[in-house]
């Protein structure tokens, strides 16, 4: 793969964007954060838009821009984010995580970008700029674009509803594009149309006032750190199925039909157990491991801490154990009924010589789009244009809590057309996204836009 | 308490060595470690000892230093360490660990000097070396002694059998002398006749070669967290057993009368659990809080670590998820054999899915001492003469490993002759030691040493 001059510069601006550490949990990357906005408010400007804007909320700002073609074209949305996840841990990263730098890799043989945001999500905000600035340049843009680029994301999107709600006008479209996804494999791409809910919970153990001496005291109280993993044993069984009662009241097991057609999406489980280095998969009996990451509740602990853990050893009785523990959702589960059940839950498993407390970091609603709209048919031909094949719908295993929303808020059904590989390495350290990836993106995004304002003329006609 | 001014000047000399942050586990701090050993070395001589050396080790110099008074008296030798346990959590210690300062609480009217190392073991080491400075100026001084102060205490005491074992004649003595234990209250004094022994282990679970997005990945991938937890949880059942295999093998139950007799020290289960805040004590079925902590082994998590730790929220299946594990141990117990035992079943619990790695940090071997033995004898009158009252011989719960050690490899027994109490905070934030706790101890030994020389004449008559 030759680069043009443009997509050099492309890569270059792209990098910038990258070097921003924009980590919006982090209240000590608050103004970072901000740089970013304002970074991707200039990009909006310089690729055309004519108006771009800061929006203040209670928390990180949104970006929002806008260019008019012509009042008759069809209006896309583009959703997208600006900030990242923390990159900790950092002695995993080979580069440093906001220093971006291309290296080959045996699957992105045309190399990849790495930094964290490369593909989650800025790489993938960038392409949809740079599609609306090459196709204004090239005065062949068919449809209107807002731009909505925020910077909760990875935070759980905490003052975009309040936003959305009070701006239906400002945010009125046709469809909601959005590329926060990936795609099966870089000869098979795929939009998704499915994806889980998410709760995500913090909780911790207290046993006494202050860290104790592990001999004086130990045998006689209680250890928060061993009851806090007696909890959380707890919490699944031996079948892999998750213990809290109530939980799976509104999972819909697919029909057999269902999970037949899901199943021809191609999957090499050797493969995938070899690119993460895994001796075995492992999950709730009865599923496939593709059906246990798309279709089916889980329950992981995302972070657990207490007592001492430096170098050596410290005879140590700590007065609290923390975790963070969250649970991806499938549709009809409502996230708010199932962090309550949690909480609910995990209090009654507590022994009485502890107290325990239980907060909601965030959630949000698992989504199943349909394949029969205007918008699928148009990032269906979009693919087809820009790969040579027919994509495939595939449901995901991870959650965008705000498509349910804007659905419920907008009334308008979003498509996600990602382009990422599950290889990646979003949310983890090493992050990146192929060269390949990121031009293929910009080319079909390009192509969705053509097919989309095609097909919504000839809807028209029809009506 | 009125302080006279010779009692100022310890105070203020005692806080100098609690300036040195000589935290043994730390490689941060290896220069610190060396500045207290040879801080120790300067006030033995300053004490009045003809001879004090810093002695080199592969890790933590140890101190020797030796005060010979006449050739036929008994000599005693005395043991402690000058090194200290980490100070974290440090965000909970209400002044800096390493900034000592005067302050006090119910227990202490007169006053307690709070800061790392203040009772375990500086503090205790302090008294020994002002004891004899006080003996060897008033001429009174009827032992030979001799100091060996180490570094490596809260590591393990790593280098300390080789020493002891190279250098029998060296330390030759008719008795070992410690005070790096405690006493029951301020108007109960204490002898600890039996310590447990300590097996401490570091274990970790691995899943996959890198952290991953607990949406793309979670519910097909093992979980370290979850594993980790599990694994944990199975070992101690519902009756608070430890449910290694082979564990209690050794543990020989104490027969009713001994019970009996070991339930007479007076203890108080609610200002016990007031003190540390505690809602209700948790143990072993069919035993006392104090055999809990005492006659019975036990099994606590001191540390556990894996996945994001930090603010906010963060979607993330670790690749690995660690755990510190120690076990106390009690007579005949073997702690190589305990470590070993646990290493074994530990890898057992482990689902195939991982790979788990167990490493011993270091152990010790429980330990039981007479109280027909002249060491004891002597102390208990030491104790009549300064508090008025006979000590209580008392089953302590934490673990001095070289107790055991130098018994073994010199044939001698030791006498624990401790200052603190419970409540003094030792290996958590805010450790202090009362003032009056201090002067107590100084006085204690300065009678010892009297007794134990007298006792040892009439010995010498009757053989």
């Amino acid at each position: 793969m030759k680069l043009s001059s443009q997509q050099k510069i492309f890569i270059e601006e792209l990098k910038s964007f990258l070097r921003i550490p924009s980590i919006s949990a982090d209240p000590a990357y608050i103004d970072a954060v901000r740089k970013a906005a304002l970074w991707t408010k200039e990009a909006l400007e310089n690729a055309g838009c004519q108006k771009a804007e800061i929006i203040e909320t209670n928390g990180h700002p949104i970006v929002f821009g806008q260019v008019e073609v012509e009042e008759k074209f069809p209006t896309v949305l583009v959703y997208g984010h600006y900030d990242v996840q923390p990159p900790d841990p950092l002695d995993l990263w080979e580069n440093p995580p906001f220093d971006p730098v291309i290296k080959t890799t045996s699957l992105h043989p045309h190399g990849a970008l790495f930094a964290r945001g490369a593909c989650d999500d800025k790489g993938q905000v960038f392409m949809h700029i740079k599609a609306i600035e090459i196709l204004l340049a090239q005065k062949t843009l068919p449809c209107n674009i807002k731009f909505m680029i925020e910077g909760e994301e990875e935070v759980g999107s905490n003052h975009l509803e309040e936003f959305v709600r009070n701006n239906k006008e400002k945010l009125a479209s046709d469809a909601i594009l959005i590329s926060d996804t990936g795609m099966i494999a870089q000869d098979i791409p795929s939009i998704t149309t499915g994806l889980r809910g998410l709760s995500y919970m913090e909780v911790s153990v207290t046993g006494t006032n202050r860290d104790l001496h592990s001999g004086l005291y130990g045998g006689a109280v209680p250890n928060p750190i061993n009851i806090l993993c007696e909890m959380i044993a707890k919490l699944t069984n031996e079948q892999g199925k998750i213990t809290i009662p109530g939980f799976y009241d509104e999972v819909i097991n697919l029909s057999k039909s269902d999970r037949q057609k899901l199943a021809q999406a191609p999957f090499d489980e050797i493969a995938f157990k070899k690119d993460i280095g895994l001796l075995k998969t492992q999950g709730e009996k009865g599923f496939s491991t593709e059906e246990r990451r798309s279709i089916r509740p889980t329950l992981d602990v995302n972070g657990i801490w207490g007592g001492y853990t430096g170098k050596g050893a410290k005879t140590v009785i700590p007065c609290k154990a923390f975790a963070k523990i969250s649970m991806r959702l499938v549709p009809h589960q409502k996230w708010e009924k199932i962090s309550f059940l949690f909480e609910s839950y995990f209090k009654q498993l507590a022994p009485e010589s502890v107290s325990v407390s239980v907060t909601t970091h965030h959630g949000g609603m698992a989504y199943a789009t349909p394949t029969n709209s205007t918008a699928y048919a148009a990032a269906k031909a979009a693919y087809e244009e820009s790969f040579g094949v027919v994509p495939i719908p595939h449901r995901g295993g991870g959650s965008i809590p705000i498509v349910p929303m804007f659905e419920k808020e907008l009334g308008i059904k979003s498509i996600l057309m990602g382009f990422g590989l599950d290889s990646d390495a979003i949310h983890s350290p090493n992050e990146h996204f192929g060269l390949f990836n990121f031009f293929k993106g910009i080319e079909t995004i390009s192509f969705f836009y053509k097919h989309f304002a095609s097909l919504k003329k000839t809807e028209k006609i029809k009506v």
